[in-house]
């Protein structure tokens, strides 16, 4: 199933959203790095349900527990397990949807892969799957900070379907992201954002947007042409999260508008140092990083599951119509910052451990 | 270097622009497959440099030698070897190059990453590279038609800078855009295409653009969960494309626009097959093949080598200006075509081996 | 640090024997498989200390908990997480070994290559590791015997010391070895080895030995050369083991004692299947299976840890004496069978899937 | 077919024993390396038939041409593709084996797995395939070589058949061992072997051996515990080499007959430096290399392709006899001792960088 990622430091997540519990085994993380479970849970209570009345009110604690790896505070060099057991549990929310497929959801997907399907909680296609990243991106950040002081990765909402926050990714800081509940950059845009999320709940739909992130301290020379390209990881890191539909790194998609004249990033010394007027290249240039800020942005679909009827078929391939009940977010965006970050760390804890093999 | 992709059909490129030549080696190939050295010559001669008037003027033969795997025009199972001799290489026009970095290009990075760099031709940055990736995504997309009879990747340009082709997806034909020098799929823009490349290039400058790849004749289950989703894996294998800056599959970053009542698909039955009546989701959901056309959208950046004169740095720190000179595309669109569908054959094909083993 | 194996059918180990806990996540196994804790339990049961005499009496349950990827008996394709939590601890036993290196043991490698180790219980290094891959191979188990009926691995011991049992691979059955305790297919050596270890055992020290193997039911074509041929994967799998030495398939060592005539297998029809009248290729020839019986031993040293007094140096590189106290295993034979097994079943099922996509 | 080998220093394999040629890519190479194609010549010479009387007279230059990631003598960091045409070819040698399947050798099998198999020169399954990892070792040992000065592997053969040379791992030269043709580190065993190779050749049949290797110059802290360990990696990497049937490492099958008292290597110091007084551990404890030499035995089985008819049958299913005709090796042995260094230098080249990156 393809639940492994990274060449050195490798992550196996597993755990359904109903089952007993959901977690990560990290494999290939540096000894003599100081980690403690509170480490771990910072990230995870930025991620969890319940935060906040624009999520889903589902309660769970998520509390990490370290199984392995861990001694006295400090890694071991050997795997990292970690488990987070599932507690509010409402299978009887499911009762419709153990027959019928929600639209744009996993369900006949997974049914016509697998042929057969944790229904309830969503199993494996639910976003509780995402705390194993979140856990294992916390690592992989204390391993990158431990060498790279001035290294971090700072997410935030763009986007929230027509509302679009004013952001300056070099300035930015995780604090005033972390200041309001929408995890918004912009002081502005976050009660607009907030009542449009209120709406949209409250009509049982949902809306999607764009998170953009800007990673910092992270020194040239990583990635890995051809294949393993920076943007070509952070890139499926990204797609791999659950609800996105597209990535664009630098100047993107709008950058097809500019002639190469405009385009170019033009090299200036800056001190002893090698910098670029502009960014558009975001930070890579023929796969590897530049030393300027990275910056990228990834668009989020309006969630699948809504409380309005829609029309569908069942397991049994017969037409009917479903509107779906439990609680949903109906916004992912804001509990998505934090897995945004965590997969930004473990594709750049990977790349950077590569580099330090080879350099 | 990571010069390697695939989990059961894996490819191995290598090889610098100017050096002996570039290569493949494809492990993983099933065997009894119907293979030819024609079968490669098409695909590259759709890819080569000195096609047509609007691209490079290089002239490259890109004759493709089988060296191993192949017996009798059938593949037997053991790795294939390919080896595209370099000819045309003329160093002199790098000679400013050796000192000055170009802006935006791979120059500085790869020195900062290796301390070392094939100067002429752009030695592994080079699109030459691509040869490897354009004969095994030949083979590839032999293997998945011997099973899939209905399989077909057809690429094409969607946009160059602000000019957009209009083409539906759903039936546009390989004959319609192979018809064109610049591999659009709408009759009406291959004139102010051609015109608006030849005039960007008359100027020393370049140009980027869009394209867009369908998909079609993907059985419903191909793609893992959770970080090989088959949106993931298309995203990193065209992100690691030369100039490459954004992907998006199906609705895309526009369909953040959209609530989840407007964006989500609903099933349907046609006949005895699981159909949706609108395609949001490029074909994928929940990471997995739906048996819908996959979509997507891949962005090229304006080609970084300009002749045009620019600010810039050498390898020795100081600032200098640098006008490229040597015969490059102003335009990479049209020869990336081939190219992205190549990504899509080994991505495809080695999703399709996986799911075999699975099922 | 390595603690993944297989390339489709994947398991990723964690634990320290004095941790929380030790476990698995297996990744890459098909769906709809009959799955349930007691197929587990049967075989770490085999494994666990305690069970027996000749055993160390650490008193460990090894109750497996399965914590995601199998729904009402049966796997649903996503990755399996099992757990095993520590129970019965004795930190005290280790006082000495927090500084004094056990000769021939891992404990100056650890910290040479770590800078840090779990000192009690043997951290990693444990013997307990093993019950990831015990867990791990009953899955396997079960996934090629679902198509495979045929399929099974019998494996008992050869040698204790000097004593050897005299088996005949090709009728040993799992109930024969299962009826003795120390696990040997030979009923007139069940008392001699006993006495052997026990003896061995009273005076603080410890004996080695061979465990031979018999896999049986095992289709022609499994096994992937160059490098992932099927003995060299098997190879690998058994030197993976704690306290291996060596590895031979077939004729072993003692066939190049013979000459190419007196080696070769001649092929014959049985019926219609192709048989060979001797089995000196072990069952694999140019690294694939050949459809007979697969044959082969492993060597294991006699245990590290020993009772009496040995000269030895300080992790502060004095020298000095140890006598290890604690609870150990005199001969870790009995034990090492299911562990043998096991890491049968984890490669087989591997190759059988890795040959199921490639067909 | 999986002829990939390698986690960060990684080859990959192509090429059949009558095609145009046989080959490798070498990937993470590390750049700024010295290399030239002498230092590869320099070991296909020693692997390559025709070089004595004793070993196949099958004239092949085996001249390797470099076709990429080297510039001016220096590694690029980028993927080293090598290239040996095949030149000596009679496939008229094998006209009968085209139906008859030869007893012991991969003619079977290979039909079995494949469905097709490549029956002039044994194609895939010939030794000829070793060429490429011959040609990988070369630059893995110089990179090794690169940082770690004293880092060497000697290997030699040990026993021919009943033959077995008296040498000391510790002081053998690979001058000694290279001033015989029979490449064994015994003065008094050099003609007793080439008189016995010469004995069986004469009468078509073959003989076998035992090859044994010291490996020294190795720091302590390689090796990947759990699956990694070194010895695991080692015995893969020659097992993967043709006609092996066995491996230890250390005290081997024989350390079985020693109780733990016996066998433990006691620690001591000498002057500021970790050593071990005996050395049964072979240079590796609890899978990491402990800094003395590192010594292993790998066993040979005679050729299977002999001129003495044997029993067999048809690639149709009937019973024939067979009598091979050719120019084969009747002992593989000389020719294998560089073969067994490629592997160690490939395994310990990949071991390191994984150090480095974790240290």
């Amino acid at each position: 199933m393809a639940s492994n990622l990274g060449t050195l430091f490798r992550i196996s997540t597993f755990g359904e959203s109903h089952g007993v519990g959901v977690g990560v085994v990290v494999d290939g993380c540096p000894p003599r790095i100081a980690l403690s479970e509170a480490d771990l849970q910072y990230e995870l209570d930025r991620r969890r349900p319940g935060q906040s009345k624009i999520v889903t009110p589902r309660k769970e604690d998520d509390r990490a527990e370290i199984l392995s790896g861990v001694l006295d505070g400090q890694t071991l060099g050997t795997p990292i397990g970690i488990l987070v057991r599932n507690t509010d549990q409402r299978p009887s929310a499911y009762t419709e949807m153990q027959t019928a497929y929600r639209p744009s959801h996993a369900d006949y997907t997974y049914d016509a892969k697998f042929g057969i399907r944790a229904v309830s909680g969503g199993g494996r296609s639910s976003a509780r799957e995402t705390i194993g990243r979140v856990a294992g991106g916390a690592i992989a950040r204390k391993v990158l900070q431990s060498t790279l002081p001035n290294y971090e990765a700072v997410a935030y909402v763009k986007t929230i379907q027509g509302l679009t926050a004013n952001v300056d990714p070099s300035t930015v800081t995780a604090e005033q992201v972390e200041s309001n509940i929408v995890r918004t950059g912009d002081p502005a845009m976050v009660e607009p954002m907030i009542d449009l999320i209120t709406q949209v709940r409250s009509e049982g739909n949902s809306v999607g947007g764009v998170i953009e992130c800007v990673i910092r301290g992270v020194p040239p020379g990583l990635g890995e042409p051809v294949f393993d390209r920076l943007e070509a990881d952070l890139g499926k890191a990204m797609l791999s999260l659950p609800a996105t539909k597209g990535f664009e790194v630098g100047s993107g998609f709008s950058g097809t508008l500019l002639t190469g004249r405009e385009h170019n990033d033009e090299f200036y010394m800056d001190g002893d140092r090698v910098r670029t007027r502009t960014n558009r290249s975001g930070g890579i240039q023929g796969g590897i990083s530049n030393g300027e800020d990275i910056v990228f942005r990834v668009a989020f679909k309006p969630t699948a599951t809504i409380l309005i009827e829609q029309k569908t078929i069942t397991n049994t391939h017969e037409e009917t119509t479903l509107a779906a009940r439990g609680r949903h977010d109906a916004c992912v965006l804001p509990r998505a910052v934090p897995m945004v970050e965590a997969m930004v760390h473990l594709v750049l804890v990977d790349h950077w451990l590569r580099q330090k093999a080879m350099a």
